[in-house]
């Protein structure tokens, strides 16, 4: 239902993404049967496509050229989904998106191999663009975001690490591709270097929000709205940010030793579900996340006059109520 | 000693090889401890950088010029490593060149990202490049090479099989790669259209060589010499040329089969080595990997007269004749 809104929010965009949609698919044509069937698996398991959204949106500030911006948009989400699939080998998760993973589907193996042939299509994708500048962009953006999956293998667990670490993970795991797209983008649509920097701030602010909300979510929704068990971040031992804001509490410090161990209880889960749900920490995490769109909408505010503004908007506000 | 050997051969290109040794070096400089550590574990480990070595010489048929030479044979070689890390991943190996795996140092998920980050490390490198045609024939080379690596998992173990699927996956595996160095040399050394595809089959002809005499020598070679126990590559499911030859052989069938349930001994092993050694298998394989060898040799006879054609004939000898 959630996801009907948002795409309700970009109707107008939707034409430009089928094309993009039909791209995707396109672009994972392989000779062997197993890697086509492996990743149009992951990409059919959806995602809400927020990434060459970002694009669109971006794009349309400057000269708008539905065949120059598909051809970043195509590869931003390309990156995404590998970097998704490599995720789940990680996590060891066996659902995402209330459906199978390609590890679980399959086994890691394949999982591992999807996520190489979906990144090197996406840079014969890249190929097509002429732009150094864009080249440059996104080989930085996936040296990144490696470097933050790696971060985050580092900090599993660790119980005393502070609001930066967790913010320098988010930033590598979900900003910088979303900052990316937007300042991608602006590039393509030839924008000027001022709206260029807009935009590009607007979307890491936007990023973090959405990354912070997503952890949040992980705490207050059910198993059923996340199409996996609540909790799951923590049982992983990845500590987000309302666990940060309740690192001193004892239950939880004894619960994240447990889950290290791989001997957490259903019931153990619950409880920590309801300490977390009853504490402040959910209300301080939107909080902050708040403070973030609070800094998106002013970046927007500094775009010159455009149709497209009420989008940006729309889109950031949407993020700080979603509930998916 | 037979690196030694090979070494010797390329004495004179030294002082260009230890630039490229000191780039790949600080191309994997990371914010991640962990991560540094496991690509430098990787890249220290070794290998004969004979990519690089013939990116180099390709590049001295034109206009030579180190610092440009150096931006498509540091990627190469990275490519090349990320490969081998995720293969080890892969095959389950604890052993290469008589190092432990960054799989087996430390785990699958380390080695994972290990590998993505030197992808990624590769990509960021190849933007130095101005010349888009280098970049489509990377990325081709990428896909390709990922494509392979999938039709190896399929292959497994798999008896029906014949010579075709063998050279489909050899290619892929080795020769796309030597062929993509040696084409890419040449490029960035300016050389005529005609010369960049003489180097260009030449080291395709020359990579399948190279790979026929490593699947040879994986049946052939002491323990010691390997690094990993002889016959590794038919205990792990790769039904390399001397396997195909010898198809028909209920013994071999069996072994296979026994293989397949990972149900070896170590009797088995040494029996299933006798019989391929004292069958014509090799022999016939070392004459496959010498018409490969041939072509390459009439390759280098159509090219322009140049100091370097020797080199060029000197190395395809020394593969037809190595033993590590």
């Amino acid at each position: 239902m959630e996801k009907m809104k948002l795409k309700m929010l970009y109707s107008d965009l939707k034409q430009d993404i089928d094309i993009i949609e039909k791209e995707l698919e396109e672009a994972l044509n392989s000779s062997s049967h197993l890697i086509y069937e492996a990743s149009l698996h992951l990409l059919q398991a959806g995602g809400k496509r927020i990434r060459p959204v970002f694009v669109l949106i971006s794009a349309k500030f400057g000269n708008y050229n539905i065949d120059k911006v598909k051809n970043v948009a195509v590869p931003l989400e390309l990156i995404h989904s590998a970097s998704l699939v490599h995720d789940d080998v990680i996590d060891n998760s066996d659902m995402r998106r209330g459906q199978h993973t390609v590890k679980a589907q399959w086994n890691n193996r394949v999982a591992m191999y999807t996520g190489d042939y979906i990144f090197a299509r996406a840079l014969e994708y890249v190929t097509k663009i002429e732009n150094k500048k864009v080249h440059q962009i996104l080989a930085h953006t996936m040296v990144e975001i490696v470097n933050g999956e790696i971060i985050q293998i580092e900090d599993k667990f660790r119980l005393n690490q502070n609001l930066k670490d967790y913010f320098r993970r988010i930033k590598r795991k979900t900003a910088l591709l979303i900052e990316s797209s937007c300042e991608l983008g602006a590039i393509v649509g030839e924008c000027d270097p001022k709206v260029v920097n807009n935009l590009k701030r607007y979307g890491y602010y936007v990023g973090m929000s959405y990354q912070i909300i997503d952890d949040i979510l992980d705490f207050i929704s059910t198993d059923k709205e996340l199409g996996k068990p609540a909790g799951s971040d923590l049982l992983q031992g990845n500590i987000t940010l309302p666990i940060l804001l309740l690192q001193d509490h004892s239950e939880i410090k004894q619960f994240i030793e447990r889950a290290s161990q791989g001997t957490v209880t259903e019931q153990e889960r619950l409880d920590m579900l309801e300490i977390v749900r009853k504490s402040d920490a959910i209300k301080k995490s939107m909080q902050i996340s708040n403070q973030y769109l609070v800094k998106a909408l002013k970046e927007v505010e500094a775009l010159p006059n455009h149709p497209m503004k009420k989008k940006l908007r729309d889109v950031a506000l949407f993020i700080g109520k979603r509930k998916f």
